[in-house]
């Protein structure tokens, strides 16, 4: 008998996403989550010790804590790999005036838009950015993710694109969930340079990157390469800029227009692109060839009450690897949950129960470049764990709006919510 | 000064529904809550005694309990006007079955659809239908829910059509939510009259509809009017007897096809009809001269993954009032949350934050014809509130997926969730 510090037995699914091998998933394999029925895990302190049937755990393993799983499934902690989870100020009234028809233009003139988070932004302090933040995180943790990507981009300066950074790098130490920084300086067109958008490049290019690098700020540089924001040679200086910095990078690509964001991505081999609801059959290829993911935020979609949404079909059969994400942010997509996005995934995407899980834990870990570190139930790994209170994992977008975490293990440390 | 129980004080808002009269809300008087910002209300045990400013009623009354609302935003207990809440098993087979693109015949031969949960609950005890569905009722009260419509049809013989109303009386007693009876037993065919349907008309008739009278099981009587379920001349002759035996009723029209269940709705004066996704120009029209309340259900279009949903924006234009319901059921629509039910119909129906909220409480309650008593934060009715933890109403349906109830208060009661 070995000894653990804490076991769950009995659980009624333990989805392990291990089977031999915890790489990034495409096609058939993302259907797949390795459940293992009646299923048990052992922990020592943060780390995964065993997992298997419940006889095999409990011949194996003693511990003084051990929790009876009954009624229970057990998944690895969500990981959210596209937040912008750290802003301030709020835009409600702006999410009114575009379900009562107003204009995108419209809505910017009466001072709504990025630009509306970017003076609340600019207006705050880390410490009242940390503190608009926390509730946030706390709701993301209570909702079963445990890792995500946060962005800064609500500066659009450079001063408060590091504060924002430096709240990102301040969260990931106070709170129980773990951050990672991408410097988003590319969010949007700040006013003072719309009529000349290629010194807002050259100041990102010459400025803020190296600030940003200088300080250890940033993992990625991420550029939101769309019609009306950055181009496509814009955003491929930038992003060249960054990996030239040492920076690895990741975009928005082919949101609303195909401008070719899927192929840039490929070009630079972009770790992740994420939106691609108007990607290409080509751009779908060169990703594919390239092994850059495709993030889809499904909730962005839903939450600006557009019908078409990315061809998540389409692109697990071309064998592209997809990651889901929340896109947690105060204009286009406000939710912290993990479980609706799964829900969207499914009925609006068609993603099955077993490639949306997949695509959150697994693939979501891969497109932070943690696939070794989490993302599935495997010996060795941290143990980042959510326990449902649930009959099988198929219950997250069947039985939807309402949250069926009983308690969180983030490195090891056990969270009731 | 006068005496309260309790007092909540300094909400940002308090959504009153109230505007000097409580009626059935139409057209542009949806689209406004009566809100009282800094606002405040005093209860006296299970009645409201005082709503107005903070400043009114910290002047007019002193209670023991004063609690500090900073914060909050007030509204009327949701009411769900339309729920199968009360059922055993569950199927998230079939759902996982549709996603993959089998057909309903095929989920049908598989044993799946309505009749799958049939099976179940015609298994299932009294006290074991009650054991499943508290978990659900309870879920329901956490996310705001105060009173509940709640439907048989999972037994479609009488003896469980029974068993079931006895569930619901039952729950209706023990549990803090109120639950408003009504009979289906036409919620489908059951296999052994599936070739003579009007034998299980019969029955319906002469049988099932005078047991629950007799037994006084139901408020209302309801049909599944559909094509491949109950014909229109089926479901007059059972709502007509339904209303000779003394119930009111409510039906589920024009869901798939237009069979014209809503020219029927108005014709029979139901109190409501309901989902309406393929209603005419004509039964919209016929349903607002009879003074029929639409019903909308937009979960189950969203779970189904279909893409339009029931014409929220022509009916109130046409000036019908509207209410909204999760259908909460094991089938078509699993969730217990009007918040989700909320962000759907303001994102994928066009409605306003106000509207939603409208037709989730005054309008809602008005469905069960309780729009006396509960519904609206007016003097005299049952204090049934839910406190929120957001900035605004609005907050509702554009920060979604979560939970933002702080607590709910029931006949009075404090119910910490």
């Amino acid at each position: 008998m070995k000894d653990a510090t804490l076991i769950i037995y009995n659980a009624n699914e333990v989805c392990t996403l291990d089977n031999g091998g915890q790489g990034l998933r495409t096609g058939a394999a993302m259907d797949n989550l390795n459940v293992i029925e009646k299923g048990a895990i052992a922990l020592v302190e943060d780390v995964i010790v065993g997992v298997g049937t419940t006889e095999e755990i409990l011949d194996s393993f003693r511990a003084e804590t051990q929790i009876d799983g009954t009624g229970t499934v057990l998944m690895p902690g969500f990981v959210d790999p596209h937040t912008h989870v750290v802003f301030a100020g709020s835009r409600e009234h702006e999410f009114e005036m575009r379900l009562r028809g107003e204009s995108y233009m419209e809505i910017a003139a009466a001072g709504g838009g990025i630009r509306s988070s970017m003076r609340a932004t600019r207006a705050a302090s880390v410490t009242q950015l940390i503190e608009e933040s926390i509730p946030r995180l706390n709701r993301m943790l209570a909702w079963g993710t445990t890792t995500i990507e946060a962005k800064s981009g609500y500066g659009l300066e450079l001063e408060t694109e590091l504060r924002q950074l430096e709240a990102i790098r301040e969260l990931h130490k106070q709170h129980e969930i773990d951050l990672v920084p991408t410097f988003l300086g590319a969010h949007e067109i700040p006013d003072e340079y719309r009529d000349h958008v290629d010194e807002y490049v050259r100041i990102v290019i010459e400025e803020m990157i190296p600030a940003v690098v200088e300080r250890g700020l940033a993992a990625y540089c991420d550029v939101f390469c769309e019609a009306g924001v950055f181009n496509i040679d814009q955003s491929r200086a930038i992003l060249q800029a960054a990996k030239a910095a040492g920076l690895k990078v990741r975009l928005h690509a082919d949101e609303f227009v195909d401008l070719g964001g899927a192929m840039l991505a490929a070009e630079l081999q972009a770790i992740s692109a994420d939106h691609l609801l108007a990607i290409s059959d080509e751009g779908i290829q060169a990703m594919q060839e390239a092994g850059v993911i495709a993030t889809l935020l499904p909730g962005t979609t839903f939450s600006l009450g557009k019908k078409e949404y990315a061809p998540a079909r389409k692109m697990i059969d071309a064998g592209l690897p997809i990651a889901l994400a929340t896109d947690c942010n105060p204009g286009s997509c406000y939710t912290e949950s993990m479980q609706i996005i799964i829900a969207l995934a499914c009925t609006q995407m068609r993603m099955t129960p077993a490639e949306a899980i997949t695509a959150s834990t697994l693939n979501a870990a891969h497109a932070l470049e943690l696939g070794d570190h989490i993302g599935s139930l495997s010996v060795g790994k941290q143990a980042d764990i959510v326990v449902f209170d649930m009959p099988s994992y198929r219950t997250l977008p069947y039985h939807f709006g309402v949250n069926h975490v009983r308690f969180v293990i983030k490195r090891g440390e056990v969270i009731t919510v």
